[in-house]
């Protein structure tokens, strides 16, 4: 890493954001520079600084940035007319595409899914899925989860957890139940037990789901990873109650947690999956919703949307399948990334009395409270590493690194968190003790 | 147009669409072809057939599919490796666009707009309005329109009229007050007056509104045209009643009704206003809600979206205003097709004893049903012209043809709906009534 | 008129209800007296002042305070240990009641309907009344009308026009639509036929109704009556659209309006009437939801209420039913007397340029504001005449007098109120134009 | 009681229920006699049978059938012609009633409340409290528990638990979040610190709330009682969030529990009280609602009601603070028998093994399911022992006896019930355990 260039010193002239940009921009307000380049996990500003991405476009870049694969895919594409946009007609992109789901993604797995192309974004993909177990069930109440992040329209958002989020509606938020995650409450409690006691409970309030929404990982809820057991538990109450159990693989999926789905090899199939973010490979926008063929009793049009067949998005998508799918091996490499990742961010957090977070390449480590993460995140940026934080107060530091890191880079950008975090929190003492302030308990608000 | 190869007569392989894709596809239904090649106004099957565009990706493809200026500005982006997806960091590409939008777009309209990135589809856009009207005056109820159409998400959703898509909700959707769209119940009674006599009564019944979300002439809703006097009205009405008003321009912008703004020299200036669909000129997914800068009470990150910074879009967006918008003369061409097509539609029509809707290049002829619609465009079809239908009940066939289409095509193009619909409806006799079936009164159901 | 003691002079000790009653209070505040005995149309204050009652606590006491029949059967009951209060178990009471209802109310008029005893007011009953639409239909959206008033429970008052009591809810009111009543938009606007082509057009926005919940004449709303044939053509409405026809006769039933119900002899039959109010006799609480046998689809106990059989209301209302309505002379003398009315209010219309509104023995003036109205009613209260306004301005003066009232005692009380207009309303010069201010046009706020 | 007459044998005439009466109806149906006689802790049916009442009109008739007290004050009030409904006029009764309330029952306790009369059944109490609740705070979410249960119309159904009655709806009912209440996870989990856990997380899902409506003994939802430590919790919890603690005494107050409110000397003060059911004494429908003075910012009529003022409850309400809280000694036999049922249903459980019950005179023995129990009862019915069932699965016999009654017809009632479950439930055995069917897990169904 010696030989990375610094970032730039100057910030970019941003008054055109400051005049034209609505004041809802976030990261760029902690991230000053103007990027014109990125290649593989590399960022580039427009001063010359490179900064390493352990964002990824929040796991939207699990190949990194422009991968040359797809990159000529695309190009190829393009340069041949092929079809860019056609709502929802019949495409070559289209079904090379669903082709390659079935045999690189669903077969191998013995899924039996169909696909549903809804908007371009993970929000769509949840609201369509929540719509499809109304429809289906003829029920109204959605079970979601604490820290859950499903999206901002309306649909998805009522099934957020997030007070700021949800504050943003302006109308209250309904037809939700929000019941507490995995380790919610501490390890002795089970609150899949909690749950089925008020759902088997016929004056407990809690009326009759239609469905339970949930992320195997909290990618934005401050990376809880739920145990196979308490999912498994979750997909029986499901079952035994009627409900039809969604896996939100928007942010888990793709690889980051280790296989193309979050929940493979758990014991349990979903009803409904949720895809987005890192499915089309490149950063296209681009999300799915995957359904049993048995639910799929849509009327054609009953949901639609303008970019449902991101034709682009299919070219990449069918590329990343191919090029990272077909071939066990990249498995591999992320479980060996993962330990490393693990490795690490143990090791620091030993070091300073903290705990980790998470599973895969998706795993955090819990600083306390969000202006300590924000000073790490603040000097790892300084220091050319491109790093963001999660948890209900912001206070996990989330690395969230292209699955397709070399492992001395990997390492070279570890190095700059473990020094950020070093510069920023005292060490345990001998007595095993902090001396710094990041012994706040989590979850409890000032 | 004698030239023009004949659409294939056998159809492709459909198997795997059966397979994997959910029944809610639609509109490969009616044009059952795989295409893998779109040019210009024209878009070809895999099995050497080509087809005139009139539908346009519902007026997303207004320059047409894969204009070659677009196209090119693309390829040299990617090819140079520049920032495909940076969640809302500053780019290159989007500096680009903001100051392209700006001085070509909103100068020389004396408009002063921000932009909010938005989810990269229009219901993401109409979302983020009515969460922004909901927080900036503190109320919930918003006042749509019959036959509006606004989106799938739950908070558009609640806004559309169609109850076909209403009823996929599954929930009630609420907080929305549908009221009457000018001309509704006819041209003696001004439906603003009665909204007006509403708003003013205490004991209606009718929350003051947080916005007034209005299309100017409405797409999917039957090609119905507000005049300017009744928009005035209605953006006089929400000035007075405290509440915004904010134009839906999704499908009517861009060009679509002539100026880049749908209500450009109307004399009301909206609060807020969403575009989609034409906005990147190629078809890629993108979205934009803009809204005056006194509004933007935006805290950061309180909307958001994974792909809420489209680059790729930035990239054709900004190209397509620099070759359409910089100058005068497309506005010009646009309006010169549109008289073109408003006298041929106003020639079927009175032949065969129908009406005519619309403005533009946004307009359709009402052929009395759904039926009847679907014989005419089926017939287009298979002549190679590719046109949909609109209205309440599917019985408007709507020209959305690219705006950039050569006069000689264009006037092919409506050649082979004039064939159609004649060889569907019977003329109307000396007697000035029509032996056909077109004469069910619009709006009401059987 | 001449021997009615004026009412005193001084207020008396309100200190108790400025320490202990809730600023909720309202009525006492314009009528600051206390009041300890009440006979007939009289009302006696504590210091020897006695008014005559043209409010009959809106309508619930059309039989006059404290009838000495019913005052009678309802001592000698509880003299003999009658049961007081049995939840809904049978007492001969009830028995006698419902046997009571059959004969006298039921069977002559051909209505067959059965009595579910809901909470002991009004709004307890259209709760119970909406629910049951919305079991019997699966629909969740009722149509209420323009300035109807239902009650302030939640789900009443999502039914209630008034912006004064919906913003008592803090929360947003739902699943309800206000359409605009019989004549809102003038004599040349039949709303029923604009409700009509709502409900026909599938794109309207508005959904498919439960229920259609009216007033025959508003009694809250301005005493605005509805015709028969607009009610004739709603409940043709609700039968072709699968809704049911509730009828509110709360205030309108009990004859306030001629008959015993406010729709009788007017060509429909509703699904369900609600009635509260006067149909205890003597002011007791009690309401009752009737229902067509048909729809009797409740479940034992699926909504209840403690006090849901108040058996001292079984027992007034059984001897009111026996004292009045056993003998078709009553409605005779209700015709007379709302001859009466017309003919007082009319004339003193015509003197001073106004209006009148309503029907029967429920009928107002619009003195074309709150203020004049209040001075008016004030000028009355201070003559010795209780009588209170209505209307979404609260600009209709409404005489609800005692149905059993004298005609001298009737015409006594009229001279009052004809003179406080006058004293407060100039009347319409030669050219037949007022000089005061009351001729600002109904329904629009300033 | 020996010489007491049994029950007749004869059901009564009951076709004019059948034919007339909505079969909603419940409580006659388990108890199919017709009544026509009450006096103190007796009923009297049609045929000569007489029944000992332990179900007190679910506590609405704490001090017995027509009290001769409170018979006399009503019978001279009516007499008197007395003013028997005026709206919210003052009146005497009115005056007299207040005053006695500050009198005898806020200033001995220090209590400074101000009465807000609402509709006249507990269901307005809580409806006009949780309105109250949200206007003073601005926000719109009523947390309620598990099993509670507040009433039938729509904004107190949405705080009620029981899956029945809310389904009974016909909408989904919001704004309301139903957590668990002491005990509900058993003895180890702290309920009140899971629900402090959720509130102070911002990215639970709980929005922040306007009230927490609990009762202190559940009446409906299984005699459940909450410890006075979980109540100062949740008490504590509310002032910290900024939201209102609302006791819904309805059921639990006037005695029931021991003192005139259920939560006296439990260390927290209540910011709204809702009082019905026994409030009038004699059965009379009437319900009040009492709120801290800073927090009475209604508008003059702003929720209002027919029968707000019930003037023969005031009058009856009068007479029974003045007869039985003028003195402690009510409160000390209240304490007395309270001790009695306790030790006697201790003594039942034990030999069952089962479990008890509730606090004070509110109390009841759970024995395992709704079949059982209705066993139970209807032998206990048959030997002339009115009593009811309680819990999510009707699993709680529920003995709420007069509070007035005398010690020896108590334990004469009492015996009648410990016979009754002798002979539907086998004792347990010398090893501890129970050869019947009641040890079923509470709160699961099957």
């Amino acid at each position: 890493m010696t030989t990375t260039p610094k970032p730039s010193a100057t910030t970019p002239d941003t008054k055109i954001y400051e005049r034209r940009e609505s004041t809802v921009r976030s990261y760029s307000r902690s991230m000053p520079r103007q990027f014109n380049r990125a290649q593989g996990v590399w960022m580039h500003d427009s001063e010359g600084g490179r900064y390493l991405d352990f964002l990824s476009g929040c796991s939207s870049l699990n190949y990194g940035h422009n991968h040359p694969v797809l990159k000529q895919a695309l190009v190829d594409y393009i340069a041949s007319d092929g079809v860019t946009h056609a709502l929802d007609l019949h495409t070559d992109a289209k079904a090379r595409f669903l082709s390659t789901l079935e045999d690189v993604i669903l077969k191998p797995r013995s899924l039996n899914y169909r696909a549903m192309f809804t908007g371009p974004t993970g929000t769509n993909a949840v609201e369509a899925a929540i719509k499809l177990a109304r429809k289906v069930t003829g029920r109204e109440m959605v079970v979601a989860f604490t820290n859950g992040f499903h999206g901002m329209t309306l649909g998805a958002l009522a099934c957020t957890g997030n007070a700021g989020k949800r504050g943003g509606a302006g109308v209250p938020l309904g037809h939700v139940s929000h019941e507490p995650y995995d380790g919610y409450y501490g390890d002795e409690v089970d609150t899949a037990d909690l749950l089925e006691q008020r759902l088997e409970d016929p004056s407990s309030g809690l009326d009759a789901p239609a469905a339970f929404l949930v992320e195997t990982v909290q990618g934005e809820g401050g990376l809880n990873a739920a145990s196979p057991e308490w999912l498994r538990k979750i997909a029986a109450l499901a079952k035994k109650h009627g409900a039809l159990m969604i896996v939100d693989d928007i942010q888990a999926g793709c690889g980051r947690t280790g296989g193309f789905f979050s929940f493979e090899d758990m014991g349990f199939t979903p009803d409904i999956v949720t895809l987005a973010k890192s499915l089309s490979g490149m950063g296209l926008p681009f999300a799915l919703t995957l359904l049993r063929p048995e639910l799929d009793v849509w009327k054609p049009g009953e949901h639609n949307g303008t970019f449902r067949g991101n034709n682009h998005a299919f070219v990449t998508a069918t590329a990343a399948m191919r090029e990272f799918w077909a071939d066990p091996k990249f498995a591999g490499d992320i479980a060996r990334r993962g330990r490393i990742l693990e490795q690490r961010l143990e090791r620091m957090a030993k070091r300073h009395g903290l705990s980790t977070r998470g599973r895969g390449m998706m795993r955090g480590i819990n600083v306390g409270s969000g202006d300590v993460a924000e000073k790490i995140t603040g000097t790892c940026f300084a220091e050319g590493l491109i790093i963001e934080t999660s948890g209900a107060h912001d206070e996990i530091v989330k690395v969230l690194a292209p699955l397709v890191i070399d492992d001395d880079t990997f390492q070279a950008g570890l190095d700059i968190l473990e020094e950020a975090i070093a510069e920023t929190i005292a060490p345990v003492d001998a007595s095993g003790t902090t001396s710094g302030k990041s012994d706040r308990k989590l979850g409890l608000a000032a």
